[in-house]
């Protein structure tokens, strides 16, 4: 299904979108990470399977050193303690100061106190990028009693697209929320993406891996809507991909990592199923 | 082999096992685990492949409130430390609290002094529902001297049996031993499980992975000697189908993912190898 | 190819070569693991594959108890803090009263001033028998300027062998420097492995599992220039059979432990493409 939902005048916005994987395996950035130690591992064969570098560092002693050298930096907050916040804001200054584009996960934001109130710490002392959660997560930083249930996505919001302009809004950056479809916004435009698999809820860290591709691509492409767009299209189109090889969740997340090694540009936005509007 | 060695008037123990799994998928539990980072991963990923949901948070800051939301926790002893001990001793109190049913995993008990110690405090200090762990962990719990090397289970134990009986009594929670041969006690009734496949010691964290399926039976099925059975026998199941898929231990690994999510309640008992003995 | 580069009178070096998998096999030595969180599963993985078994144990509480018992350590700093290194510290000097073999993986040095300190303390403070490390991080070491970004192996160094000795005199130990060519001295020798696969840079942790590999050989085999041959050697075919499986990093990873399962001693002499000389 060729964009069919585009008007023409967005085929700029497609060629932009299709531009990204390639300068990532051009420019290989170098993507710090702050991160959980469930999904780590996951997230770091995303990043060499699209031609980044990740690096995990958490030290308080190397983290401000290491973002130096970096072009990106993930903050995901799956297994928060109170030296990983630290660690985490020193990062995030550290990464603002150097202009980096800084990508928030807030892992199960509404599940306890403590995980909102370290990711609105976070949205507080560091300029965030994107914001990419899934709409439980981005309710409760919002202030909406959230039905979070421990930290997976649970799929079945439909007033995502609000969640994300007002998000983007209120926290004055670019808001991607993963679920059954995905949304995008930056409070000027709203993407809307179509493409994704249900398998994607049998593996874990799958949300993780999309703020990773975040800002891998965010470290090439300033248009941070641009960015994120096609960094959770690219997700989505290789979900599908995948499903096609791995017929249960073990043989599906192998085939993640084969597809998101080969999937190019170009086939990324013959495959996307997606809207943009103006908002 | 159809449970050649079951009486007639087992059957309702049957069908009780065969409950378990359908369950799971129809309740989705929330199963807490305070876990070590090795297989943390592959934890969650078992079960989001079962139909339950993982989460993992071990800050003290919320463990409490996250357990509130579970219907089961898992300690496992894995990689401990002083912050981690705290936290699995004040979720564990919590999950008591909330009714919860609490597996121990005590990773490694004998091969170090503190990972004895450690596993007995929780013993002490929280109601445990079932204890999953090789011959030689239990051993060393009951004052056995026991010859663990690290944390691999070994597969040399003959009297398994009689230590699931006397664990089962001295602890007061059902005992769930794995090897070779696995062995359910409740300290009334003893199950006899001949699955499984040597390949699952070829793979690190498959115990871990038998403890977090005892957590996800026992959060839908309040009988725990129902539950560790089905648990062990459902592990013990997926690894023989898994090889025949996998011809070496990496592609064994991935096949037990594809089989824990497409094994069904009717499939399960209609392979198991089972005797349920009075005791 | 078969050994083109060797002279008649290196045969009973293939010879060792050949014996040290298989007496891996024999003793199943156990080897203790103080490692980073994003590769750990996979180190364990790997060392259960060869037939050795894992523990990673981090706790400064036990890792003195549980070295004695081990055959081998790897100190691997890919995710360094105060306690890991005062762990490792620990587990390094009880491997030394041991006379354990220890193998130092220095990941990231050079790229935070912090990894670098950690590793030369490491050097300092503990007997190290094989230091395993790519050309940019033992450039670091060395006291070179390097282009580290992140941790991540670059294959763009050709000076490896001249480093390779020179840091194996400056240490006093051997050095394993693994690349598009890998190479190891204990300053007397120097070998050069032409084998491997350009998907090892898509995997993350495939020089940590390097690293693990030299240790378990190491328990094995005392002269460790042919441990560190042997292992090197051993991943570099390994990964070229598994190229021949997996067509992406996620099923390259997968064929690599159904390899590192199934590869023997003989298999490995007659798949490797060595130079061995004096130096």
């Amino acid at each position: 299904m060729l964009n069919l939902h585009l008007p023409e005048h967005e085929n700029s916005f497609l060629q932009a979108l299709a531009r990204v994987p390639v300068k990532v395996k051009k420019r290989v950035p170098l993507v710090h990470h702050i991160t959980n130690y469930v999904v780590a591992n996951d997230s770091a064969n995303a990043m060499l399977a699209v031609g980044a570098l990740p690096v995990m560092a958490i030290s308080g002693k190397e983290v401000e050193e290491m973002v130096s050298h970096a072009q990106a930096l993930v903050i995901n907050l799956g297994t928060p303690s109170e030296d990983l916040m630290a660690s985490a804001v020193m990062a995030g200054k550290s990464a603002n100061a150097h202009s980096l584009p800084v990508v928030l996960d807030p892992v199960g934001a509404g599940a306890t106190q403590y995980r909102t109130k370290n990711a609105l710490r976070i949205l507080r002392e560091v300029k965030i990028g994107v914001l990419r959660a899934n709409p439980g997560e981005v309710g409760s930083l919002l202030g909406y009693r959230s039905p979070m249930r421990g930290v997976e996505a649970e799929r079945t919001h439909t007033d995502s697209a609000a969640l994300a302009v007002q998000a983007s809004r209120s926290f004055g950056c670019t808001v991607a929320i993963t679920g059954q479809t995905d949304y995008v916004s930056d409070g000027h435009k709203l993407s809307i993406l179509y493409n994704g698999h249900h398998m994607l809820t049998r593996v874990t860290g799958t949300g993780c891996l999309a703020s990773s591709l975040c800002a891998a691509f965010a470290a090439v492409e300033t248009d941070l809507l641009v960015a994120s767009t096609a960094a959770l299209g690219f997700l989505g189109v290789v979900a599908e991909r995948a499903a096609l090889k791995g017929k249960g969740p073990g043989s599906f997340r192998t085939a993640l990592f084969d597809v998101m090694y080969s999937l190019g540009g170009v086939e990324l936005v013959t495959s996307l199923r997606l809207e943009v509007k103006k908002v």
